[in-house]
This record gives structure tokens, sequence and C-alpha cells, in this order.
């Protein structure tokens, strides 16, 4: 009988992460695999990134909807409960050996409880790192519930074993999320972007350009439209570079964020700015490859742009702690300080590639490791 | 403007946990205590054993109902998303600064989520405990999303510091439980026990009885129903003693248990066995402290027992690992293992109290803590 | 490609009506049957009526499980949300062209809004019956939700014609709880009831009984303790027959109604009562139709009853207003004047069979229909 | 006591419609208005229609967030559910005397549910009325479910009494929606409009303009995109007037519409075509009061436009078979035929007002009844 290895998939980050490893173990033959699209994958106010996935030839064996509208802390929580109770449902029915899931949202602790519940093994995907906000304590509650771990980078593997993980199964193979970088080509033209249209002054992709993405941050809930505007005019007195400006992910406080973004949009329609809502993970990795800089709290700006070399100014805590490249600076909230750093950057240009994320290998490596090992003999205890 | 401090009770053993810090926060001028009371605490089938809390004196500010009948691995999971649900609705509208969860079951896990996402201080007692099953994994998740941690003994702040947590805000002033122990009557007599009724031949609480208490274990779901009839057997073994059996906690895998008991009672009618549902936090300190021995794997024959020197016999892994007192003995599953372990205990009648859970004045200390510790400071990171 | 024809089965009385349509929906080579359990068919405290159901050849294509326990209006009412929630699911996944639902309770209110919203046909058995409580309202409100309807008499065709449903989508076979009555061997021997063991003193089904069955009655919400006790004491007084108790179903107010019955067992002990869980179909079929008296507010008193000739006493007004045959009289919540009652029926013995709910043969017809009805020419209006 | 009565808000369609009987609930002393607000009322991407509720002067009691992001058939059955739930904690939580719900949605239903098996009685506006879609099944179900009615015209308390319902609990004070028409000035200017800045080429109110409102048809679920592309090119051709046009509702299926609106959008940006997501109730009225002719399948064209004379030509068989005033005229989908009855319109002009729907007094009218009769005696039963 195949290993059934089911990969939950609830964001179009999360695809990023897991495209390489989908397609390392559609290829193993004695896996079945078994893919679950949910939450933001689903909706058409996020792209519906569902449909770039079956354009890659993946086929869900499942689509679920368990994003109760209204993006406040509440809704929040408690679209985690209904989640739970979909995922339950399902992994009831498909019966998996191994689920994997990736981060630390709150769509990734739903997958976590449920397999918990149920009973199967659990494997978590870049885990150990450290980072402000709820993520943080998120991500390492789900790692107290894994069974098998591939952080990202050594520092996150070596934190795993401190917190009593056992050494033999967890695998640094490097994030999988390099893995398009490494594999895919990522010259940007205009021609390519022709698709994508977003509103405001068209840009030319062969011409330099800034790109913003900027989230909220649950933890300072209700403070994320005056940061986005800080953001937004420190942008605007950069008058000779075309901004590409991103719309928020659906976390709680959202709303907030993109209430900001319109309002600004709305009195600047001359500016060089064009608002896009979300890019495959194939584009997004050339926009943010051939970005003269990058700026917000995005995540990919650590992890991908150290790779890419792509200069990155990093605002406000949300990732406040997290291991980088010499890619990253800081910057506050404030419009001057930000604008400060992004010229900063500007002079300095590409970085040399930073390997502390991996080398664009990880997704075959962890489909090795999912489709051989003994699952029996995986007894989860803390190590002391 | 008082400090709202929110204690979640959500099983009789919960509530057998918390009484005394309840006391103890009542009547703190500056503490506005808010008490939910929810899954099987509301339940018949359980006892229903908010009534008991409320003739204690605490009146509950909601009464919530989230378990999902059926006892299968996928109920406990679904109870779990919809305990997130009601309980995120309810820390909406009640607003605590502080709630406050114990131990390491699915009701645990709910409160734990829906706290985090609101975004509200998370307090958790009896944390960094070892043992086998999905609560230990569940044990050291809610750890990592809590702020403060009372654990009931020094081993266990040692690994909750270990496993990342900051010192500063570790306490451990014993397990709470011990406090009922310490503060009432521990004597038992027929006239008091006049109003429990169990089905079968009338105990005469004067003479020696054992008590077995055998809950479901969640990682071999399905074993149940033989687990208990092999403890059953061995009890029928021991004619000259009175035989206490209580039915099975809420956990999937209960009615398996609960059959198995149903189906022995059936059988051995004439046998001095007494079946009883469930006792009040104090009645069932009298019950343990005056049993000759107690049997099975309710984990306060680990802890309370440590405290009262009642010979324990342990039965399966459910409690494996598990920091224990000297009057612990374990047991295979097999009938003439149990039946063995039992007549050396009954052998060696009453231990001497162990204090390794504390000294039974928990309630007041924690309670302590929770009213005057500044809160603004708390701000949760990994140590390292 | 085959008609989907899915029945969904949501409580022992429930399986009872349907279980020779489910036979004839079986046979027909055309027809692809699904079958969905759920609520109290999968609960081992209501008898886990699943079970039946397999022994009799059935396949459930899903189980599920949505009931909250608590029996109370609010956890009756949350149920039926989770219903909805958990078939619009399973329909989503089974597809079926026509979704057949019976009688009135909260559960056919739960399957009737998920095919509604699904734009699935609806299919409804015993529409157009009046009788007291919330029942009365949710048999019409599905029958504005449905498509095709089988009445069980003439009377209720006639009010569903009144009521705006088109003629021409109403058939009466009578009532498909007939057919068990009608094909399956009716007495009743010790032996074959040696397989139910009930608690309390043993009844020889050779001679003599009355069978009570009381269901909480939800407008009356709080008084079922009392109400019970009643009719418990007037079956008392009536020393020379024996009799047996069935346990209330999983309407709010149940708890209560279970207390009242407990609490009055533990006070009679010796009284020639036994109690029961419940029985299969077949074997239910043979208690009323072996009794000398049913008593309480059990539907089938009046539907089934009628047809065996069975003398019955229904109490209250859960059945008021319900089209019956001469069998039955009605009774207040009195002892005394449930007493009399008795006593009148007792000295009538039994009835003629009387047909108003049919001939026992509705299975087959409805199947024959729902094989082979035009269901794109089904277009529902208000006929005025 | 005061009397306790409910009315939930669940859509900006709905608030306009009992905006008035807000008011005069908030009037009698004897009355305790609780106002619960709930689904879209409280979405951003609704024009989160909750705050023109409470700059209106109301304060909401409670605000529930039950719907689930999706737009599909399934994601439409599962708030209902979800609706339920919720509501069921608020109203045991509330205990209102009365519960009021307006017309036919999922929300509608979901309130209806809630409050049937909380042994609520139920208030119903807007019953009896006939059409097309989902929606006339649900209106009649809800009118199963309902204790009292006020339906909004003679036909529609007719078919009331011949459906069963009793001639003395229905009321027919017209519909509420007209209150604002009669009370509120309906002029319209550009300053007033200022702040509405929708996309598109900015409209001069002050000249002719077309406003098209269409909705997805639930039975017609998939065909959304084409039938308002047909709706949008019809109006294309009208060259030499100004059209408006309203984003759908969140029925299963507005994801579809919202699509072809902007496909058509983007095509076409230098139309004098502008595009609006919702306007407050008085705003809606003045826009379609001025408007030379409205188009699509909002209710509101027959219903407010009846009472405005504003012309209307009515698409498809959303509201097939409702009675409406002489302003409306009919069309199929098609592009021509939309055209020809727009033409024919345009060159009628304004209409005479029509009664049909009342007089604009039905909010008094509707408070007086409901905070004065007697609760006690009302005992629903069918009249047959």
């Amino acid at each position: 009988m195949k290993r059934k290895i089911c990969v939950v998939v609830a964001s179009r980050a999360n695809y990023g992460r897991v495209k390489y490893l989908l397609k390392a173990l559609q290829k193993i033959e004695s896996v079945e695999l078994q893919i679950i699209v949910g939450a933001s994958m689903m909706l058409d106010r996020f792209g519906k990134a569902v449909e770039v996935l079956k354009k890659d030839g993946f086929i869900p064996n499942r689509s679920l909807y368990y994003v109760i509208e209204g993006e406040t802390l509440a809704t929040q929580a408690k679209s985690t409960g209904l989640g739970i109770m979909e995922l339950s449902n399902v992994f009831e029915d498909l019966k998996p050996n191994l689920v994997v899931t990736v981060a630390d949202r709150f769509e990734t602790m739903a997958t976590a409880i449920a397999t918990t519940y149920l009973n199967i093994k659990l494997v978590h995907i870049q885990g150990g790192e450290i980072s402000g906000n709820i993520d943080e304590r998120v991500r390492h509650a789900i790692t107290k519930l894994s069974d098998l771990h591939f952080p990202s980078t050594e520092e996150s593997k070596e934190r795993l074993i401190k917190m009593g993980e056992n050494p033999k199964y967890i695998f640094n193979f490097g994030c999988p999320a390099m893995d398009i970088l490494k594999n895919e080509n990522l010259n940007i033209d205009n021609e390519l972007m022709f698709n994508y249209s977003g509103v405001g002054v068209q840009t030319n992709w062969e011409k330099p350009y800034i790109l913003l993405s900027q989230h909220p941050v649950t933890t300072s809930y209700g403070e994320g439209r005056e940061q986005i505007t800080e953001s937004l005019y420190a942008l605007k007195e950069l008058k000779d570079i075309q901004k590409i400006i991103l719309w928020p992910n659906i976390d709680a406080g959202s709303d907030d964020v993109a209430g900001g973004i319109r309002k600004f949009r709305e009195l600047n329609m001359q500016e060089n700015f064009q608002y896009f809502k979300n890019f495959s993970p194939e584009v997004y990795a050339k926009v943010i490859n051939n970005a003269s800089c990058v700026v917000g709290n995005s995540s990919s700006f650590i992890r991908e742009c150290s790779f890419l070399g792509t200069p990155a100014v990093i605002i406000g805590d949300r990732q406040e702690g997290r291991e980088h490249g010499k890619n990253v600076i800081f910057s506050t909230y404030e419009r001057d300080d930000i604008m400060d750093k992004i010229n900063k950057q500007l002079s300095h240009k590409k970085f040399k590639s930073d390997k502390i994320f991996g080398y664009g290998d990880a997704g075959d490596k962890i489909a090795k490791i999912l489709s051989t090992i003994d699952l029996d003999k995986i007894n989860k205890r803390n190590t002391y």
C-alpha cells in the first residue's frame, strides 16, 4: 500500500513554499499525494491561488472554505475553529499517514490541531524561527505538536533541539521556498507582465521599481492604517522610481491596511504607483528578484530576498529577531526613517546571494525523507 | 479599573484543581473574577459538575456547550474547533485581561487558542509535565502559547525554562489540586456517602475498598474495552475487598471503556462492585484518601495520592514518565500483572505524604501573582 | 447515468420509517442509492441504531456526528446549525439528484435547509400532518421547501394542496412506517427478547404488559420531569401488569425526562417495571403489537398502533390534533386521569386494524415515483 | 417589565426596510429595543452598513460575523448554519420576547430557525409574496415558522391566509421600506453626492442617468457572468445617458457577477459608466427616485420604484410573478431586448405613484402592534 502524504495548502505564500515539494512527491512511485486547498487559496479577494496550483498540474483532493469574513481578531480565532472542524472531516475521510503543514498562520494551526487529535503524524516546515507577533507563539506551539521537522536554517534546527525535539527527526535542508528561485527563470519583461493589470499608473517592468508589501501586525491590531500610510508617503517622496504596491494578506487587521491604501490611492491618482492583488509564486519571484528595493514586512523579504540579494527595508517588528542576510536593514514606522533606509539600500544595489536559507533543493530532500522514514518508530516524547 | 481574570473550567477534574484558586481570587478586592464553565462540566452524562461549583458559591458568567457527542477522534477534534468558536465570542464580550487554563485536554487547547488569537494574556497551570498520550504534546503546545506559567513541580519548572520560557514568568507553588487535600476534612463515613447512590452492591465506606478509575488512552484508541476488562477481572479475583468503579471521562474512546464496564457489570451483578458516575471534588478527595489502593490511570493517583500517601497501581502508559511519589507502582494491561501489583500495594498500606506536588497553598499564591504582576511588561519571546 | 437518490437517516424512528423504502430503492437498477446516517443514529446513548441499519444490509456513504450535547433549547438549535454545515459538505461531495427527508425534527430541518441551498430537489415524507409542539411549524416549513411530497393520509394530502403545493407532486401512498408492520412477523416470545436486557425486573414477554414511551415536549420545556413522574406513578398503581419503560429521544428536555425516570426507578426498584434504551425497528414493532396498552406521546402510538389496533393512551398535547384511529384516547398529565384511561383501554382489548395510514406498501410505491419522475419538469412555485 | 423586541438586521437592504420601524420602537416607553447586526452588515466588502445604522443613532446590542467567505452554494448553506449557531447564543443571552426578521434571504432563515428552536415568538415582515428563485421557498418556509405576519400587500395577506395562517395575526400596513420614501427629502444634487466616489467616469447627478443593479440568481448559479455582461453591453449602446452600476449582494454567485462587471469595466474605461459599492438607505432612495430608468433585478425596483413612479426594466426571472406597479416592464437576458425595453421606458418618463406597497407609515403601525399585542394568547396552529 502506498504511503499517503497529505499537504494542506492554505494561502498563496504557502503554495510558493511547497510547490517543489509537491512536484517531488508527485514523482515518487510509493507515495499517494493528497492535496487539500483551503482558506484564502479559494478566495477571489485573495487572488484565488488555487487556480495557479491547478495550472501547475496539481489536482486538489478537497477544496475547503473556512474563512469567516471580517478580519477581526475574533473572526481569525473562529476561522481557526471552523478550519479544525472541516479538516477533521477530511482527514477522517482521506486517512493520510502524514500531514504536512507550513509556517505559522492560523490556517497552519488549524491543520496542526486536527492532525494531532486524529492521531496522524504531523510534519512541520519552517519551524524553529523566531519573530515578533502571535506568529512566533503559534510556530513554536506547532513544533510541540509535530513529529517531523524541516526547519530552514541551522539556527532554527538548533533551537528545535533545545526546545526538546528529537534531533533524529529534525532535518535542515534549507527553506523549500528557495526552490522556485533556483529552478525558474527570474528575468522580467513587459510582455510577460502584460496580463497583470493593476490599478494605477502602468509600470514599465524593464525600468527600476520599488515593491511595497506590508501586512497587518496582529499584536498591534488597530494601528495598521496609520502604519501603511507612513510607508506610502515615504515612497511618494522618492519621485524618480516606480512603486509597486501589494494588497495585504487575510490576517486580522487587513481591512485597516487596505483602507489606508485605498485612501492614499484616491488622493494620489497621478503618482507613479501601481497596485496589485497578487502574483503567482513564479511571477512574484521575478518581481522581487528585479526590484531595486523591497519594503515592508513580508517574510519573503528576509527569506527569498537573502537568496536573491535584493536590498530590503523591513518596517516595524513583525519580523523582529529573525535570522536574516546582509540584504536587510530595519526601519521604524516613521516615514522619514523609512525614506532614509530606502535611499541607503538604493545606493547599495544588489547584494551577493546569501545561502542561510538553503540552496534551493529542499523540496526533493524533504520528499525523500517523507517517503522513506519509518513511521512506526516515531513515538514523540520530549527529550528531557 | 479592576483587573479582569477569567478562569475557564471545563471538566470536573479542572474544577478540583482551581477551586481554591477561585476562592482566593474571589477575595481580592482589585480583581473581577470571571468564570466560564463549559464542555463536560455542563453535561448530565458527566455528572453536571457545574452544580457543585454553584453550590460552592461561584456564579458562572457564561455556561457553554461545545461537546459534539460521539467520543470518536474526529468529534474530539471538532469539539476543540467548536470550543474555540464559542470561547472567542465570550472573550470578545467579557474582555478579560488574563485567561487561566488548566492542564492538557482538548478543552484546554480550545481555551488557549481562542485566548491567543484574541491577544489576551494566557495563564497555564500544570505545564511542563511529561506523560504519554496526546496530552503531552498538547500540554507543551499550550506552554508555547502561554504568558504565565504555574507548573506543579520543580522538575516541571526546570523543563519549561529549558523549553525557552522566560524564568521570570514561571512560578512553582506546587499543584493547586493539593489545596483541597490540605484544607478539607478527608474522613469518610456512610452517612456522608448516603447521597451517592451507585448502581451495584452497596458499599460500606467504613470498610476497606479499592478504587478503579481508568480512562481511554487516545493514542491506543480502539483498545479501551479490552484494557478495562482486564482490570475489572483482576479486581474480581480480589474477593474479600470492596471495589468502587468510576465511569471514564469524555475523551475519545470513552464509549469503549464504558461498554466494557457495562458488559462486566451485567455478567457480575452479584460481585461486591459498585459503580459511580462521579463525585464532587471534596468527596473524591475523601474517597481516594481512604482507599486501600487506587488502580487505573487517573492523573490524580500520581498527583493527589502522592500527597495523601494512598497506594496506587498505574496501568498502561497514559501516565508514563510522569514524576511521581513512592506511593506509585506501574503495571501492564495484563490482569495477572495488575492483580500482583495490587496485592503488593495492599500489603504495604498507606505511604508517608510526599510533597513533590506542593504543600496545598498554591491557590492563594497563584492568585496573588495574577492580581499584582505588571501585565504591560510581559512581551513573550523565546529566551534563545 | 444512474439517478442518485440520497436518504438521510437521522434517528432510530427515521430508520423504521424508511427501511422498506431503502430496500425498494436498493433493488432498482437505474438508481444509485446514497445513505447518510447522522445525529442520534450514531450515538451510544441512543442505541447506535446505525448498527441495526448495517445488519440489515445497508452501507452508509457517510456517518456524521452533529449533535451538540446538552439537550437544551440552544443546543438543539445549534445542532441544527452544525447539521446544515456537515450535510452541505456531504451533498457537495455526493451530488445527489434527490434528497429524501422524513418527518419534522431538527435533523430533518437541517437536511431540508442544506438541500435547498445546494439547489437539490427535496423529497419530504410525512408532510401535511398537524400536531402541537414546534414539530408542526417545522413540518410545514419543510413542506414549503420541498419539491416532492409523500404525505401519509388523504387528509394530509388535502392540507398540502390547500397550502399551495402542486397536486401533481403530492402522492399519498400511506405511511412507509406501516411497511414493517405488514411485512414482518410481529409475534413476540421470550427467546427472541433474551438479548434485550433492560435494567429492572425481568419481563415475561409472553404475559401482558404496558409500554410507556414519553418524550419531552419542546413547547413546555422544563416540565418534563414532573410529567413523566405522573405517568410512572399512574402505572405503579396498576399492580398486576408488567410495565416496560422506554428512555426518551434526544429532544431538548430529554435530560429532564430521563432524570424523572431515574429517580422513580431508584425509589421503586422492587416494582415490576423494566427500562429499555431502545429496540430495533422490527423488535419495536413486535413490542407495540403485543402490548396490552401503550401509553405516552410517541407518534408511533397514533401511526403504527392504528394499523395494529393496539389500545393507546396519549398523554398531553404533543400529538394534539393529529389524525388518529379508534385505538386512541387522550389523557391529561394527571396521574388519576392517566390511570383511568389506561384501565378503560385495558378492558377494551385489541382494536380492529385501521388503514388511515395506509396498507404497508408505501416504500415500493415511493421508490417507483422517485426513480421515474421527470426531475427537469419540476419547477416549484406556489399554486396561488 | 418592558417587552423585549429584538430586530435582526443582516444586510443593507434589510436596514432600509426596518429603519423607521426601529425609530418607532425606540420611542415606545414600554419596549426594550434590542438590535442585532450581522452578516454583510459588518463587512467592508459590502459597505459595512453597520456604520450607517450607528450614525442614525442606533446602538447594536451585538455585532455578529457569520459569513463564510466564498459565495458558493455550499458556503451560503454553511453561513446559514453558522448564523443559527451564533444567533442561538445571542437569543439565549438577550432573552427577547419577540424577534423580528425581514424578507427571505439566508440570513433571514438563520434568524427564523434560531428563534423557533429557542421557543421565542417570531415576527416576519414581507411574507406572502411570490417570486422565482430559492427566495420564494425560503419566504414561505419562514411564514410557517412565524407567529406574527406583516405582509406588504393585500394580495400577500390573502395568500398567507390561504396558506393556513391565522388572519388574526396577519396585518397589512404596506411595506416599511416605503417609510423612507415618504419621510425623507428625495432630491439629489452633486454637492450631496460628493462623498460617494465610485470608480469610473464621474457622474453629474443633476443630469439624466440610468441605474443598473443586478444580483446573481441562485437557481441559475453559474450563469451570472454572462447575464450581467449582456446588461452592461445593452447600456453601452445608450450613448447619451450616464450609467450608474451597483455591485451585487452577497448571494451565491456574486463573484461571477462581480467578475463580469470588472471585465467590462477594464475594457470600457472611457465610457460614461460609474461603479458604486453601495449607498446608505437614504441616498439609495434619492438615487432611484431621480433615475431616468432603473434596470436589473433588485426587488427595490418593484417595491420602492412603484411608490416613486420610477420607470423600471426587470431582467430575468428573479422577480417573476411578483406583484408590481405600472412602472415595471420585464425583459429577457438578451441585450437587444434589454435595450428596447429601456428605450421604451425612457420615452415614457416618470409614472404616477402607485400605493400597492402602502403609504409609507408601516413602521409606526407595526411597532404599535408589536408593543401591545397579547403574546400569551398566540398559540400558532394551522387554521385547517
